[in-house]
């Protein structure tokens, strides 16, 4: 465990709302009470200023950095950006990251109890939209006395995010970096999507989304969903680097069956691994939540939905082998920003990594979160926390979160 | 039924060999006997010259052209190029299409009964390659008593199988058109095969491939696979321009998972037809001769492999929007070509509909092969076939076939 740029050991914290009053989904549908799960790193100054939303991906949880025992072989799912002296540089930041809902990693989700039965949701579980799980992450900015925001961050889906912040929440936010995303999912995102889903229908454990506590789950559909989305987060490029068509073990064709290339090996491995920590429900969940995602409705205009949106600062970025989220897809968001008079910086950065490439190209990132950041906080006047932690408002933070080992 | 440019009635034919002797595989094992489908439109001339073998993709079946019957709702896979004054002309060329081993419209593949047991093969059944493929379609050739073909060709698996014939055996053919195809398979298009399989392992009813009998079948699995396999065809921009975000038959989003946006409905659609007309057993099959096709290998050189093919002209086609088959696949196997002299003419042909365009692209295809032909006819000497058909070697070639109506 190399801890020397890590935020340390760090704890997933709850916030719980709409115990009284439930919440009103997009959809027309209420839910509640509504727990999500977060985690924050670093501290919140004086003038609380400082705040940096983390906004995840798919698959992602709370857990954007750090660890969460000494013997944790894995730190968070961006550790690589979020640290002392790193892009999101927590000596300077209060970082915060939350799963959404509609997840399985403690936010409300399929998986979740409802009260009102004592059971696992499952398919009751009310459709969210990107919308809803924003709405709830505003209800947790609330909670954490943060009137606004100094950046919101993310890729993929965490963009969507991303940009719902910006048009929907505009007072809430300074500046948005969507990541490798889009402001509306195109039918071929739609169509992988609805691919895993199928998948997942397909396998009989699946039982109508009703297997929680049957000691059946519908691993096989969940394992070929996810080997989809696997192959959609390389390039082809990548793929010919990483695998090539070298065999796994073996000298020769083996004529049969069993896994032979390295691409068939590494697909499987990553389909299996995940169907021991998702839950093939929320999959479907959170995939029809990036399947509704459109901003450019209700007026048809993409420039429309960011109408007020003309304060926030955003550091635009896509990949150049990037083809589940092509590039022209973040050209078309800062033409509409550019519309609106925004102050939109745009970069199409050269990778070979295709989609990944917002979690794999390290150096880049850094380089350029790192000084749009540095400007911010020149131009926002942004102060430094205090060295040793105030009392912050986040009333459960456990005193060893956020310090760094 | 449109029977002005068509072959009109024509008849699956078969032809069966390697009764005494089985075929041996590139595998090492073996199989016998082999029954090969085919169909033949137009006749042949006094010089037995004017033959041209299609081969098909991996769904395709010996119907390349015409009607089964009268009330026949469909023609064969490729009627739009094939007929009278069409592409492949059959009022000047005899046209011939077989059903590739390990398919399932004819052909022996996994669901055919082996003969040493009285059962279908399922798993039983032999691994085979394009390889085994094309050297079953040579023995077709030899049965209809033609020494060389004018052409053989194909689009993506047919491709490869034209790469084949003019890799090994280039006395054979005098010219080869390989369309959106590859002289190697890429990690990511086996990725996408190994995906489409694990989705058939993982039915249930598929029980290791001997489900023949059983009154079930792994269609859930195979519908997968070929919604898998149907966004790989279709481009980013083809399906903006087919579907874009549009509902069907709904206003607004339901917030439920029934399918909702046409995209849906189109994939789940041709998932299911597929289970009605293919065998599951055949599509690991096909895919994994699909995945071991590689022209470099033994050597490591592409050039290599077509040091006998200088005297084979090549018309190479690719499609700028195929990033199944990117154009730089078909960049390399022209260099490969130049670099042994061989006479090859090139095509990068830009069009919005993915792999699709070489079936969809139909003017455009029709002028290329028809020019290519019309030179191959001039340069070759091919002498049109009689006006009243000669007694052709075909043998079981009934009397209504190839006869237009």
């Amino acid at each position: 465990m190399e801890r020397e740029h890590s935020v340390g050991l760090v704890q997933t914290q709850f916030f719980t709302f709409a115990e009284d009053e439930p919440m009103r989904l997009e959809s027309g549908a209420s839910l509640g009470p509504v727990t999500i799960a977060y985690e924050t790193y670093g501290r919140l100054n004086a003038e609380r200023s400082n705040a940096i939303l983390i906004v995840h991906a798919l698959s992602g949880s709370a857990h954007a950095a750090g660890y969460h025992s000494d013997d944790d072989p894995k730190p968070g799912w961006w550790d690589e950006c979020i640290g002392p002296g790193k892009a999101f540089d927590t000596d300077r930041f209060f970082v915060i990251c939350s799963n959404v809902i509609g997840s399985c990693y403690g936010s409300t989700g399929p998986s979740s109890i409802n009260p009102a039965t004592g059971r696992a949701y499952g398919l009751s579980f009310p459709v969210v939209t990107i919308g809803d799980m924003v709405r709830a992450q505003v209800k947790l900015i609330d909670h954490l006395g943060i009137d606004r925001l100094l950046c919101v961050a993310g890729g993929s889906m965490g963009g969507m995010q991303v940009l719902e912040w910006a048009a929907h929440h505009s007072t809430r936010l300074r500046a948005a970096i969507p990541l490798a995303t889009t402001a509306h999912h195109s039918p071929m995102l739609i169509a992988f999507s609805e691919v895993g889903r199928q998948a997942i229908y397909a396998d009989p454990a699946w039982n109508n989304g009703d297997y929680y506590g049957s000691g059946k789950k519908p691993d096989a559909g969940l394992a070929v969903a996810r080997m989809v989305g696997h192959i959609t987060y390389l390039s082809e490029e990548s793929m010919h680097k990483k695998f090539g068509r070298r065999l796994r073990r073996l000298e020769r064709y083996g004529y049969e069956f069993e896994t032979e290339f390295e691409i068939e090996s590494y697909l499987k491995y990553n389909g299996n691994s995940f169907t021991r920590r998702f839950d093939a429900n929320s999959y479907l969940y959170v995939t029809k939540a990036m399947d509704y995602f459109d901003l450019s409705q209700p007026s048809g205009s993409l420039a429309a939905s960011f109408a007020n949106a003309e304060d926030v600062k955003f550091l635009v970025v896509s990949f150049t082998s990037d083809w589940l989220y092509p590039s022209y897809h973040s050209k078309e968001l800062v033409s509409a920003l550019m519309a609106v008079g925004a102050d939109a910086t745009y970069l199409d950065i050269q990778s070979t990594w295709g989609h990944d490439a917002f979690l794999l190209e390290v150096q880049t990132m850094t380089n350029l979160i790192g000084s749009f950041l540095e400007r911010l906080v020149r131009e926002e006047r942004v102060e430094r926390p205090l060295p040793i932690a105030p009392a912050i408002t986040a009333p459960a933070a456990p005193a060893r979160n956020g310090v760094t080992a």
